[in-house]
């Protein structure tokens, strides 16, 4: 069985921890990332503090996580450190990169052109966004001002997202999702959830201890969605593998046990929208 | 000057890395607790993985973090194995606690009284929810069944709240807040925030750049809030220190700089509705 992708999200932002800016970025990414076959296996915030970027940039390659991506902090401002943070972690230091450069001087010459800006001139400010790391490519930012960038380290590839919803959903959209899609083809991920009108959760456990324990490369857990006398409880399986026959298959079979041993119990099953 | 006392969250569960749920706990609770003086310095999500959740505690206690909230994964079912992580963390095994036993049958006694559930008997699943670290403390959960659990380790307090955000809302109002105040006493924390109606971050970045060498003690954070012809950037001061009176001196006096600045550049400000 082909491993899944390993991801890892690194959000960075004093303004996340704060509490004053829900982040919404994680999410997407995971639901994003999810679909296409790669798992999400751990997320962080942490702030606008380089040496705890830098730290957990380098725990993410030590676990050896395929792609870690870094969300916000590549903006013109001092505050903006992302970029440091990686050429530390990494041992890449920055540079200014000519094709950066490009990106962001036709940038400005556009926002000018629309009236944005008043003048497109590369000022200090402006040409931070185009120094990369070594070895760095920038990616085109088709809503914002700083191009994304892609670092690739040993096995694993870095790449740094602005923190603006609107032009990381671009990047991601315009230039990622293709590059993930390869990276993420050999393996494929399934789940399939059904809803339980249990009287609570803790009546179920011992049912869905019977099925872990016939079904162990099935992931099943359980989640209340109402407390009270309609108590919905979502039960969710799951599984990855090479091939999507040999996955369904696994998650059919448990189901099916699952199913009977609800009714059963005389537990009754929806299936869930979601 | 005090230190800020340092939080850090761990949230726990699947759901969140897949994508299916938005972890709003979260961002709810740095909101709080910056409010009440503490600093969340970081947040990480983790799957139901009880080595990658016990590898989260241990970093967080090594860092020396005053406080160590864990979300999620305190219910009936196999999957949540939030306290056997803390009990392996701390080294503090998992006993059934007599008052944590006595909250859970009272609590499904209720449920049975309301026809929440059927029979408030407590099975083994039930039971499960009672079984806390040796030494930790119970807390009534006043929405849901699994209590919440406080637990002192060396100088950090470890604190695990169910990851059902209304369960762990009730908790936080009803018994943690008062708690959390007398912790976060000694320190006090204020950031003002204005807008500034500039052409884009890049023509801020060295003014802000002046003001920043200036005020030192004052964290200065800008962060563009719509790009286009209508550009608003959002101006973060912020400082902490051990009284009102020093920590306001601070922010004004660094504001004042920045406003006559910005006058000068001739960019227009708001006050920042938040």
């Amino acid at each position: 069985m082909a491993e899944q992708v390993k991801v890892e999200i690194i959000a960075v932002g004093n303004e996340l921890l704060l509490g004053d800016v829900l982040d919404t970025n994680t999410n997407w990414l995971c639901k994003r990332i999810t679909g296409v076959g790669g798992q999400v296996t751990r997320a962080v915030m942490v702030r606008d503090e380089q040496e705890e970027i830098v730290a957990e940039i380098r725990s993410a390659l030590e676990r050896g996580s395929e792609l870690i991506i870094t969300t916000g902090g590549l903006g013109p401002t001092g505050d903006d450190i992302t970029l440091q943070a990686v050429a530390e972690a990494t041992g890449c230091p920055l540079k200014l990169h000519r094709e950066a450069l490009a990106l962001v001087k036709t940038r400005y010459q556009e926002l000018a052109k629309k009236r944005y800006v008043g003048d497109p001139a590369l000022t200090e400010a402006r040409k931070k966004m185009a120094y990369l790391p070594r070895g760095a490519k920038p990616v085109p930012n088709p809503v914002g001002s700083a191009p994304a960038v892609i670092l690739e380290v040993g096995r694993s590839i870095l790449v740094s997202l602005p923190g603006v919803p609107e032009e990381l959903k671009g990047i991601y959209e315009d230039t990622l999702q293709p590059t993930l899609m390869t990276m993420f083809a050999d393996s494929f991920y399934q789940e399939r959830a059904i809803i339980a009108h249990s009287g609570d959760e803790s009546t179920l456990a011992p049912i869905l201890k019977e099925v872990v324990h016939a079904h162990p490369a099935v992931y099943i857990k359980s989640r209340a969605r109402r407390f009270g006398p309609e108590v919905e409880i979502l039960i969710t399986l799951s599984s990855a593998g090479d091939g999507r026959e040999e996955v369904e298959g696994k998650i059919s079979s448990a189901l099916e046990q699952l199913k009977t041993s609800l009714a059963e119990a005389e537990i009754e099953v929806d299936r869930a929208e979601r």
